[in-house]
């Protein structure tokens, strides 16, 4: 139990200080000393403690003390390079690496190939330990001076315990796979491992559209859909840590069959596979297969039914139209159930935004409720492969800026004040 | 900003030992200490504050410590009479009032009726202000006596500012009524409004089935289907206030027109007016009206189809069948997308469980991902009338127990230690 005693005061005043400086940076102690209603003494004293921490950073400030008397006033931002961080994501057919500090910045990134045979936990994870350690060697750094890896993969993964229940990844494992376990301890690193789109949503939250807002929903589209909710300023993860499956909720009671056995999911009218299905009644490709080794293979194709459609093919425009409506019923039913303020459209399904946005909206409009018309902004942003920088940076600034009275998120990645004084030395 | 100071930690302090005290009375000072790991001088003197407070009591403990030496023990209870609230419930065709104290026992209680011509906010507070002066005279008590007065109504509300945007208890109103307010004005008293199906919700958390759940939904089946969301510890209001339309979620692209003028919603299938919609092509009575005069009419006889259906005729059965479909469908993706620990199923709508019940749980099987099968508990649970005596009482519990370090939160009530014991000594 949390009770109040001066350890807690001193982490919550360290919290207010450090939100300040991240908040409003460069800011001086007087302006932090004025937000935060905390004593000159109080401030000096935690900022001694942070710039020590080498989680923040000083710099005198010219413009302002320019032609005045007195001492300067020295400015304080957050220290970016206070942590590198590795961020990977696992797709069916590559695994992308990226290294990052706590401002998001890439540093260096790599993509290894993943074949379907590596789609096994052991191949999974000596390919892990072979490309942080190479994308680490690209950015000039070491192991050692890495606070932590974040792997974001699809399924239902519980982040808390660092176990994935299921994912496509490492299949045909049925078992719970102890995935973060396993990495950290061949790297020996602090692994923290998230659902994909749960890390985007992070993502979005640290560093893209919705730093604002604190209900927000990220849909993302890949080869399925999947989605991301961020509720009354937490991500939520439900209470099994595996819930938030969109592309599985039903929106057509005599709708196809999905992938997943059961009819009229989401994904069934709109992700890569259910997209082909259609196309094929029309421009005779050869049958696709839905298997794990056919991703790749699928992304180009759906690629040129792309284009067909922009060239003009009526019949191919109709199905990403039906794709677009059905993704707008189901942004309709989450708005009608969930009230948020904003919904991100997100991953590589976007590419088709032009071929989709016109029946989504049309569709949003004609199925929100009256009185949630308009009070939602749906928007298309896809950031790419950078996204995973953005996320893996972002369970960093979970842990670092993790409210002193909440109890303890799954977040494994933490700077302790003695690693990052040795990364500051490391670096040159 | 809350910074930490002495304050704060004695609230949060505070918050700790009343809290231990709900949960384990009777309870030993001792054993509170040992609980909140606080020092017994701590312990001592929040209990002296909270027992002069009246809102604990303390009773000689016989059992433990006879045949024993030394002084006896004492042990510390919530005191369920620290509080006197009014519980109001608007339905279309009638006001229903309850007097309970914390606990949530029922002290009085009465019921008024609504007509339609009394279907307008002026009217409708001309109708609690003589409800509650009468109900609480029923209970013994003086109006000074009441702490607060909680109403719960269908519609959205925004509970923090005490307005209703739309409710059909308040149509043909079409701009925000700040009801809350024009009580407050008539009656003096501190008065919070809910939407009905969140006052529920409440209710299942400090008194139903749900004590012991972090991540919980109630649907309410009345005339049309309500919900209401606890998500990590907390009520879930969506970011207008106005989310949890669960009825009006599209689970059929080609389904029947629904009263809110869309097509496809879990209503257009399950609500009293769609069931005798249905019936009337079997049975052939009078064709019904959906207008508001009609709620009780409409009662009535739905009450007929459902006796007719439990006598064997198969059409009618059929009829509540597929209702039952449509909420399991509606019902799994509630799962798959928020995998609560348990879902409620409340309201007058329960009365024909036996009718909806198998084809619900097999609709709710057949499409729940696999991996969320069998996760989340389904249970009916009809609390009647006296639920909005309890909703009542969990909003002062819940300002009771506003956890200090959170912002605060829309509950006007409050019970303040003058107010309190001014309430003890009022009472015989």
């Amino acid at each position: 139990m949390q009770t109040g005693d001066t350890e807690l005061i001193r982490a919550i005043n360290r919290f207010h200080v450090l939100d300040t400086i991240r908040r409003f940076e460069p800011v001086s102690r007087a302006a932090i000393g004025k937000r935060t209603h905390l004593s000159r003494v109080t401030v000096s004293s935690l900022i001694a403690t942070l710039l020590q921490e080498g989680l923040i950073h000083e710099e005198s400030d010219e413009t302002t003390n320019s032609g005045t008397r007195g001492r300067p006033t020295n400015l304080l931002g957050l220290n970016p390079n206070a942590a590198y961080v590795v961020g990977a994501k696992l797709s069916m057919h590559q695994v992308f690496l990226i290294v990052t500090n706590l401002r998001a910045d890439p540093l260096a990134r790599l993509s290894l190939p993943l074949h379907p045979h590596q789609l096994v936990p052991d191949a999974i994870v000596a390919l892990l330990d072979e490309g942080v350690r190479s994308v680490v060697a690209l950015a000039g750094l070491k192991l050692g001076q890495i606070a932590g890896l974040g792997i974001g993969l699809p399924g239902f993964i519980d982040s808390k315990a660092g176990i994935s229940h299921w994912s496509p990844i490492l299949a045909p494992e049925p078992k719970p796979v102890a995935l973060a376990d396993m990495v950290r301890r061949r790297l020996g690193l602090a692994v923290t491992i998230e659902n994909d789109a749960n890390l985007l949503t992070l993502a979005e939250r640290w560093f893209g559209e919705c730093q604002e807002n604190d209900n927000f929903v990220v849909v993302m589209m890949e080869a399925g859909i999947g989605m991301g909710l961020f509720l009354d300023g937490e991500l939520y993860r439900g209470q099994h840590g595996m819930g938030t499956e969109f592309g599985h909720s039903k929106i057509d009671r005599h709708g196809p069959r999905c992938r997943c056995g059961q009819y009229g999911c989401i994904e069934a009218f709109t992700a890569d596979y259910a997209i082909l299905r259609e196309a094929e009644k029309i421009i005779r490709t050869p049958a696709a297969h839905e298997g794990a080794d056919d991703t790749a293979e699928a992304e180009t194709r759906v690629a040129t039914v792309v284009r067909l459609a922009r060239e003009g093919n009526v019949a191919l425009r109709q199905i990403f139209a039906t794709a677009g409506e059905i993704l707008g019923l189901g942004i309709a039913n989450l708005i009608n159930i969930i009230d948020p303020a904003k919904i991100v459209i997100s991953g590589s399904g976007t590419r088709a935004v032009d071929l989709i946005e016109p029946a989504l909206r049309a569709a949003v409009a004609a199925n929100t409720l009256a009185v949630l018309q308009n009070r939602c902004e749906i928007i298309f942003h896809d950031q790419g492969d950078e996204v995973w920088a953005r996320g893996a940076a972002s369970l960093v600034l979970q842990a670092l800026y993790r409210k002193p009275w909440t109890p303890a998120s799954g977040a494994e990645i933490a700077i302790m004040p003695g690693t990052t004084a040795r990364h500051q030395k490391g670096r040159p």
